[in-house]
């Protein structure tokens, strides 16, 4: 969908003459109550569900939870991907010209934050005629968007489904995210953000990148099932520094070396910077509870036990703050072994909490189908 | 000490004409029973007590622990600090030339393991007429080394003090070595590690890696007391990707800095090799009981509970196999918030814990004095 008029960003800046890649799945009903919409995290994109016509390899990144009979059905729910403004899937990003200068955007694409991308979001519900959402979901950074959702258009969301997310990062978080960032910026070929223009790609950097953020996403627990100790298949030692002597490490370097033939190193600056950004309690003071005051959805949080990125401790300060509001919450710690990679995995106990509670949530939206046309305003862009 | 008699190593290398650097404080005994070895870890040296003459700010890398008066005590032992092979603060390294071909060493200096250094340790001690140390102690990477001291010379060592140490690496932590490492040999300055005679340093690697490292040393709480999600000092949100925005960047780039200055890249790689390759339990099926069935020495253990690189639990697998082979074992787990550095650190139970062990080791050392000269062969190298 094509943006003409400029969308007024946090920093101070604004963008004009963008697109955002999006894709729809199942039918919207007549009344239009429901519509799901599901923001991604770092790297993903609009594509959450099924594959394309003729690419057997080309599944949605949530696909075990989205598609028709799963969690979030998509033959009784109309379901919403969207690519975010900064991203490299599709929407309008760093590798885009801008049409103020006729140059591509490189390092200078505006700085987007998680409340950025939900106006821009809003504007796409606003071009496909949807006025309020039955909900809206994501995990990780997209579990962030889901919650901000509730706080910027408190109106226009019936429920907010929060998983493996957290109320803003922690330091260890944002020094995790800092690494990444230096060893691209560092990267000889970054060239400050317009290697582009050079025709190159600081594939270096995004590999270390990539190395580290996978670290991050498993668990220690995993990590030894899966690697532990093992050498390369059918090798001994073979003492050296600069050669793979353990599975891991062969591992690690294939993720970095496949992350880094795709994604954009400015895109994953502008991203991780957004998780860095979000607090919403930094605008109440530090208090979570204020800033939650004005949430009017019900909510379903999840979080896994072996989470280290974002722990299970960090949902339930969100969990707190939201009964400090006397909000509808439902919570769930799901007990599984994989890290903060588990809420994209296929977890039995997880997908069935999620499947009821969007059994909930399409037994409220018949009930609610009338409410919701009356909450359209006159003159409302459909 | 220079050594001129090639010393085999584990790799099935050799290494001739090296030398150690060493620092000794106070004085051995006549019957040379008060010796305490202390083994370092990755960014340490010989010099681990004391401030050299006119340089106010040398203080030793163990000043809090070691010196006159102190938990190790050199008014009543006689301690040695010694650089390992392949270190860059004194001992033969990447950086000194290969008497067998008349150029620096750079990557073709040999992959050195615990193993080896507690050998060239050990012929340190011959030359300085040591047969039997009253203690070996070490933290981190030198708590490896002091455990395969009673494991490759369990004759030699009366008490060994592993502190916040574990008998392998996990999955997780070679993970985090093969970061840096890449972070280093893809740093175009590397020069598939003969940078020397290129007249520059990997720079850029270097530093990825100490901030890597030092996220490591750190709890997460205690990275949140320090830093949090404070912004630079009288600093705005700046909506920047490259520029410092948050106090834990500043930090970990001055860390990365600093680091990049003085550290060698080479040395680095073979030190994080070493940690990687120490596992004494894989050349007993993988028993660490049977590992340590050998040891004779006695051990105090120390582990801290925040700790979440090498975890209480991964000492408490030491404690356990040689508690396994009816060894005598000290464990403390100390409740501190500073993670894998409160080894390092003051922190008043724990120094007065190394204390009361060595107190004991002392009494001992007088009734054990008239064993040690009957231990020495004749011949002996003195």
């Amino acid at each position: 969908m094509q943006f003409d008029a400029p969308l007024a960003l946090q920093s101070g800046a604004s963008i004009r003459g963008y697109s955002l890649a999006y894709e729809t799945y199942g039918t919207l009903d007549a009344d239009r109550s429901n519509a799901v919409l599901i923001c991604h995290a770092l790297n993903a994109s609009h594509h959450v569900a099924g594959v394309y016509a003729g690419q057997d390899k080309s599944e949605g990144w949530w696909d075990t939870m989205i598609g028709p009979g799963k969690p979030v059905d998509t033959d009784r729910f109309f379901v919403i991907g969207v690519n975010n403004l900064g991203s490299c899937f599709g929407s309008t990003g760093p590798m885009h010209v801008n049409p103020d200068t006729g140059r591509v955007y490189g390092a200078d694409f505006p700085v987007v934050t998680v409340e950025d991308w939900v106006h821009a979001q809003a504007r796409l519900l606003d071009g496909l005629g949807i006025r309020k959402l039955a909900a809206v979901m994501g995990g990780s950074l997209g579990g962030m968007q889901a919650l901000s959702w509730t706080l910027q258009y408190p109106e226009r969301v019936r429920h907010a489904v929060v998983v493996a997310s957290a109320p803003n990062l922690t330091a260890e978080n944002i020094a995790f995210n800092e690494v990444a960032r230096r060893a691209i910026v560092t990267d000889p070929d970054f060239h400050g953000g317009h290697f582009y223009e050079h025709g190159v790609v600081p594939k270096r950097g995004l590999r270390i990148a990539r190395m580290v953020g996978h670290i991050t996403y498993l668990s220690d627990d995993v990590m030894n099932e899966k690697f532990g100790r093992q050498l390369r298949e059918g090798m001994d030692l073979r003492y050296t520094t600069q050669d793979i002597e353990f599975q891991i490490e062969s591992y690690l370097r294939y993720q970095g070396d496949k992350f880094s033939e795709y994604f954009d190193a400015n895109t994953y600056l502008l991203i991780t910077r957004a998780l860095d950004y979000f607090d919403p309690a930094a605008r109440h003071g530090g208090s979570l509870t204020r800033a939650l005051a004005v949430a009017r959805a019900k909510f379903l949080l999840v979080s896994f036990t072996t989470d280290w990125r974002f722990s299970p401790k960090r949902s339930r300060e969100i969990v707190k703050a939201l009964l400090d509001n006397g909000r509808d919450v439902s919570y769930a710690e799901i007990d599984a072994p994989h890290g903060h990679d588990a809420f994209l995995l296929e977890d039995p106990r997880y997908l069935s909490l999620v499947r009821s509670y969007f059994d909930r949530i399409a037994a409220e939206s018949v009930a609610a189908a009338a409410d919701t046309l009356a909450d359209l305003p006159a003159g409302a862009v459909l």
